[in-house]
């Protein structure tokens, strides 16, 4: 079916860049005129007409929560409601097991601190939240104050979301119980890294501190294994959830990985949340506000199913059904026949 | 995951024998307790109040547009919203071409009849709406109008159903340039058999004509074919759409499908709707407003979609996977692998 593009304002040019280049592939596949188009400017309002417009089927969108929340409450009140995909926000728990520790600290927070500050912060799976063993791991969030402390601040994609990260970080800065453990210095525009420390206790107490940081800030939550397993529920739903541990901790904390599962979309262990992969196993989504739907997938190859209805054919002659469905099998798909996959 | 259930307040004999059913079955299968509740009364309050309970995180409903749509304004307006599968209303369009009329006018009224009359015309899959080309079809049209005239009438669900069939109908036939066949005449608490015609042309300007009469009801509407074709693209969203003629009609009337197919769940040929089959290839869904999400089906295997969520597992060691992603594939279930189906 054809899709529309709205161009983000803040990148012109890359846009046209990239709807040129589907243009010239939509050109050679021989694709029908008009399959795809890429509009300019107007934000919010040129966003809201579109997905007003009898015509569109199904909305895509990754931003801010108060734009995609906007758009849902334009599809929903259309005459003909229709299904919205936003990407809105995700604060990537990571939870840090003992056995991570000890395989050693340094290292652990290295690639922590690349995780945190790639794109100066600003992948939707951006690690945001850390639950950290109380009275461990001193040496992991000393790296990670050297790191923060010496970090060359980024240049972010626009002033707004460059005011929003700032303005996020002091207010968590501000709140009562929370300490800051490091933040870089940064001109106009940039985007300066910063790591606080709070406790699990604290932590549940200031809803303010388990929103994101759109940027390179994460929070640190200090808090007994027990306690950090029954923190978990209290989490809004999240694009990715990270465990750090050896396969033994996972084993002995099998509660916990379910805990996880119940509030993101894609579970990862020893590794970063930042990092997409288009592949059959992807799950680039999550439980709301991660994404308004999280029965679907923006990213990998599960995700053509936002895009399509099931329709049965009853009583047809094989001649006049869709070629996927002839007995011929002339696209060679693999189909359930009575049950069977064949 | 645990299921509520409403019971309606028209029949909570056979809702208390489901209900003890469906727990005798948890029982068997040593569910856990609380996998399934049963609740009375209270129509639309407690139907509302259980939808924006935080736990309750998705909604099956079958009722009225109204009712509907009150569900959907309910859940999307929850700080998490949640999916909503409400089937509201279809009116079924069945398209006769000349062959089906040329293989027995008699029968093929005596058929649509059984189909209109089930259940006193109480089923979602009611055909509602009979697209029949000018100047054909007048002794289907006189047999069926004998067979309604001679209707037994039926008793309906309950007297707000039949108040509202009765309406609708009364609503119809005064309708500027609709002819009425037939009506049978009923008592209090019946529904009556009613069939009406009218031009094409007319049909497209009363919007009235185009909404469900919920019972016993239908409206011819008389146009050429390439009116009927035409007129497709205008109907709402619908559960089924029938075709009856010949093969050699259906290819060369491959736009029509077509048509069909971008507004309805499910395309029956030389069958009547009325009927649903539990099995893989069924959907009873349908575009807006037949349901509120025509990405689905409440009927058939795959129904089981509404209520999963995809997530994806990384660089978990093969022992802490669930099941059914363990290398050894304990449960034997088919899995796909790298692209790959094993």
């Amino acid at each position: 079916c054809p899709v529309v593009v709205i161009a983000h304002e803040s990148h012109p040019g890359t846009a046209e860049l990239v709807g040129g280049a589907v243009m010239r592939a939509a050109l050679t596949t021989n694709m029908p005129e008009g399959v795809f188009s890429l509009l300019y400017g107007g934000g919010r309002t040129v966003g809201i007409s579109v997905v007003q417009h009898p015509v569109i089927q199904a909305v895509g969108f990754t931003g801010s929560r108060s734009g995609g929340t906007a758009l849902m409450a334009a599809a929903a009140n259309r005459e003909q409601p229709i299904p919205v995909y936003a990407e809105m926000s995700s604060v990537n728990p990571v939870v840090i097991l003992p056995g991570a520790l000890e395989r050693g600290e340094t290292a652990l927070a290295e690639a922590f601190f690349g995780s945190l500050t790639l794109g100066v912060g600003q992948f939707c799976t951006n690690p945001g939240l850390l639950f950290l063993p109380e009275g461990k791991g001193f040496g992991f969030i000393e790296r990670l104050r050297e790191l923060v402390t010496a970090a060359t601040p980024g240049t972010m994609l626009n002033a707004g979301i460059c005011q929003a990260y700032a303005d996020t970080v002091e207010a968590v800065a501000s709140t009562e119980g929370v300490q800051t453990i490091a933040r870089a210095t940064a001109a106009a525009g940039q985007g300066a890294p910063a790591v606080f420390s709070v406790s699990l206790r604290r932590f549940l107490e200031a809803d303010l501190l388990r929103g994101e940081m759109f940027g390179p800030g994460t929070l640190i939550v200090r808090g007994s294994l027990e306690e950090i397993e029954a923190a978990i529920p209290e989490l809004e739903g999240q694009l990715t959830a990270t465990v750090h541990g050896t396969a033994e901790e996972l084993a002995a904390h099998a509660s916990l990985v379910t805990a996880l599962e119940s509030r993101a979309g894609r579970l990862i262990f020893n590794s970063f949340p930042t990092g997409v992969e288009v592949c059959h196993s992807m799950v680039h989504g999550g439980p709301f506000p991660a994404t308004s739907d999280g029965r679907s997938t923006s990213v990998g190859t599960m995700a053509i199913h936002r895009f399509t209805r099931a329709v049965a054919w009853q009583g047809f002659p094989d001649a006049c059904l869709p070629a996927e469905l002839q007995e011929g099998n002339s696209l060679g798909i693999r189909r359930l026949v009575d049950g069977e996959f064949v």
